[in-house]
């Protein structure tokens, strides 16, 4: 062995998205080569190569000297055994990161540039930092629609891509912020019952009490292979999958590992997250959904309309056949909030119950109709109709069934969380507003989407009436330190006002 | 022990300044809490709190369920026992990064918010993430020079500051980039002859082939803790020591752990950061040197005369009496570069050795010069004359001896690395160009700073007649590795042009 290679070894520390390295203080090609503990370091084995952060060990019993030890996740990405001999130097900053400099100086930067930058990225070149400068550099009104374009298209080729062999794959995309907005659910199964194509991917939740992927959960696996996926899609039109395993436009996920936790959203990034994705997936027909309110992501209706043009700009020249709904985004979607609550309402929507959701119902029917007029045969102005007719007449729901059936059914279980609290009316009135915000955040501290069947259960929706004591809502938890958190948040902040009925705000989107 | 209480324990991993904490995946408050590998959580042990990066831990030997590891600095930084009882919480963001979102937004920020982002960055509140938000939005023209004014304020104020208790504190800083530009250590012994106080810090290599810090150490101790420095620099008027101890600006420290491996450097950063640092320091007079040239920091008169307009801008309005110095950087200064061959030119220059570089004594000379007309007793003009007849008369040399024996002196080894290398001329002509960047890579290469005689000496310097095949410079290294990769370099590009007489650029400051 030569002074200068190591022995790999997996270190049994889960690092995240971020690969570590762990070198032995006492090795000797630490000494030599002068690296500092969080500098970058490129590690090469057996032809592969990757990018990590330095971590310098002063414990024997977790990397010898003489050893590489790498943080699991990257580990297994080398897909090397144990003990294969690995060399290591300096990693070079990315090249790219003088065009995020020029960036950062105001310049333009061309299609070029923005692909080298993804490149750089999705081979994990950048560091937190990295891709920090790069967001901020890009962020808010920094970039321009042609700029906006340039990386879109290199975040969607920087993945792979889905080709579904077919003229019309449906997808449809929220752009978030509603609790409780589970109609993809609906959307799904009453679009393929249709007999079109709609593969749908979801999202599990990452600041929300529950993404669409975490409340399918309740009904089946979410967890499909590309192969499983392929085939359910061919035998049912459609599925409700999680598409975290897929390898589509790596860049995004990226990017949104470090744009969640600075709390910075462009709509520019917004757009080339959502539209790479999309694209990456195969879809040709999309419908975004941009719900409007004064507690939703888009505050104004101004707003709205400057997304929905950028939206058209940057998906008209990729090629893909795109409509943007603004919806009544002013307070929460169905009753529940947290995967099993959610899942019930959707089921009630499914089985035409009386008791359902009517929110949730007539959003999901107006987002399935819509995409049915994607379908060249049908007449302007019929979907919604066919939509309805298909939901009625139990066809969305067998359809449901099967899909849930096919991607693996699981044992139903919609009892919530044993630990609950009722936020009650503190005068008698009506619910002029419910805080989309503080809701998702009551049903979060419960335990949602960790615990399955915590969250928050509305009882009363805007324009309700109530009288004082009345309860507003049910806060449910698994947990009794989850409870308590969820409790003392809802009484700093119920999240509902209330007030004479003429407070009542009007839909933005009637303005 | 309660269900959310978890015992300290150290984890020998060195990550540096970012503290990071380990917790077993098994650990019941792991799973009850939700936490994810990366997200940041809040350590509470005995009244003490930090922020921690989260690593989830599938290795007993590392931490137990029930226990909570913590990295080297981080567990060293609590000063409290293996086995006290700790809480951990999710951390929230710093309040202070909704300021740092309105400024990526393109708002003007007011003194309130600058000192509430110091303070968070001072009590490591901020991420890497959130300091390269936080520095690419400041960045460049971000800032206008009212708000670089409550930047600087607001880093100063978040550290201790010194009080000399004497009303002409001088020093001085030089912006950086110019290889072997070791004035420090000359100026330093001349003014203190000359009876002014000059108590100066200075930084080690970061990204340079050698800091005065590490050229100062061929000659003495520079680690003094502050009460050394205090008895030091009473007795002497003036000390050599390594700034890094002190907790002066704490902020800058962070700034630039974020800044350095980003290259990004703004102007104004530059200029928040060094007068924090000598304010903090508690100089009351100080000069600042920029060099110019091709491959200088600043490569544009015009840009340095619009850094000296900032730097005026916000020395006025806290209060230091200072003045900029234009220079030449169009090469390395003196002969050495790395810290045995730099400590050679300096006491060549401190002995009035005919072979001293003539440049370095001469910029020397300048600089303490305009130090000395501080002193109210000095005729404007004087200050040269007086300087150089210090060092000529050897008063500089003897104060330099016994700053050296106050510091602790070393036995002094000059002798250059023993592997060397040769770059000699591919032509007959002149010496026309020296590339600060590319002499000072291929001393870093060849080892320095870290082995200490390692480096580059230049036999030639520009306006140099040479031949063919005559040597331009000698590259030293102790090390095989380091030595080939240095070689290496130079090889590929040696950093040097040559060129006829007449091509010599003309020094920018005399545009």
């Amino acid at each position: 062995m030569s002074i200068d290679t190591l022995k790999l070894r997996s270190v049994r520390i889960d690092t995240y998205h971020e690969n570590v390295a762990y070198l032995n203080r006492e090795c000797s090609i630490y000494r030599a080569e002068g690296f500092q503990a969080l500098s970058k370091i490129l590690v090469s084995a057996n032809g592969s190569t990757l990018l990590a952060v330095l971590n310098v060990v002063d414990d024997d019993s977790i990397v010898l000297p003489g050893e590489l030890g790498l943080s699991q996740q990257t580990f297994e990405h080398l897909h090397l055994d144990e003990g294969t001999l690995a060399k290591v130097n300096h990693a070079e900053p990315p090249k790219s990161m003088d065009a995020v400099r020029r960036k950062i100086n105001g310049e333009n930067l061309n299609q070029g540039d923005f692909t080298d930058i993804c490149n750089d990225i999705a081979e994990t070149r950048y560091s937190k930092m990295e891709l920090a400068a790069f967001l901020v550099a890009s962020g808010q009104n920094n970039l321009d629609r042609s700029e906006l374009l340039f990386l879109t298209r290199a975040m969607l080729q920087t993945g792979e891509q889905l080709n579904w062999h077919e003229p019309l794959v449906a997808d449809k995309h929220c752009i978030g912020g509603i609790p409780g907005n589970r109609t993809s659910m609906l959307v799904v199964p009453i679009v393929a019952a249709h007999g079109m194509l709609i593969p749908k991917t979801s999202s599990r939740a990452i600041t929300s009490p529950s993404g669409t992927a975490d409340t399918m959960e309740i009904l089946s696996n979410v967890n499909l292979t590309p192969e499983q996926m392929l085939e359910i899609v061919r035998e049912q039109r459609g599925c409700l999958a999680w598409g975290g395993t897929a390898k589509l436009a790596p860049v995004d996920d990226l990017l949104i590992s470090v744009e969640r936790p600075l709390g910075i959203d462009s709509q520019g990034q917004m757009v080339a997250s959502i539209l790479s994705k999309k694209l990456a997936a195969g879809s040709t027909h999309l419908i975004v959904d941009i719900p409007v309110g004064p507690t939703a992501k888009v505050r104004h209706m101004r707003q709205a309309l400057a997304l929905r043009k950028l939206f058209e700009f940057v998906g008209d020249r990729l090629n893909i056949h795109l409509e943007v709904m603004i919806t009544d985004g002013r307070q929460p979607i169905g009753f529940g909030i947290g995967p099993a609550l959610e899942a019930r309402d959707v089921l009630k929507v499914m089985n035409n119950d009386p008791d359902a959701p009517a929110d949730l119902r007539q959003k999901s029917l107006q987002l399935a109709g819509r995409i049915i007029e994607f379908d060249p045969d049908v007449r302007g102005g019929q979907g919604y109709a066919i939509a309805r007719d298909i939901l009625e007449s139990g066809r969305a729901c067998a359809k449901m069934n099967s899909i849930i059936k096919a991607q693996g059914e699981k044992a139903i279980d919609l009892e919530p969380g044993k630990l609950n609290y009722q936020v009650c009316a503190d005068r008698d009135g009506v619910v002029t507003q419910i805080d989309n915000f503080q809701t998702a955040k009551i049903a979060r501290m419960a335990g949602a989407p960790m615990e399955k069947k915590a969250g928050v259960d509305l009882l009363k929706k805007m324009g309700d009436k109530v009288s004082k004591g009345e309860p507003l809502y049910q806060i449910h938890a698994e947990f009794q330190a989850d409870f308590l958190f969820a409790k003392k948040l809802a009484q700093q902040n119920s999240g509902y006002s209330l007030g004479d009925n003429e407070q009542i705000l009007k839909p933005l989107t009637a303005f």
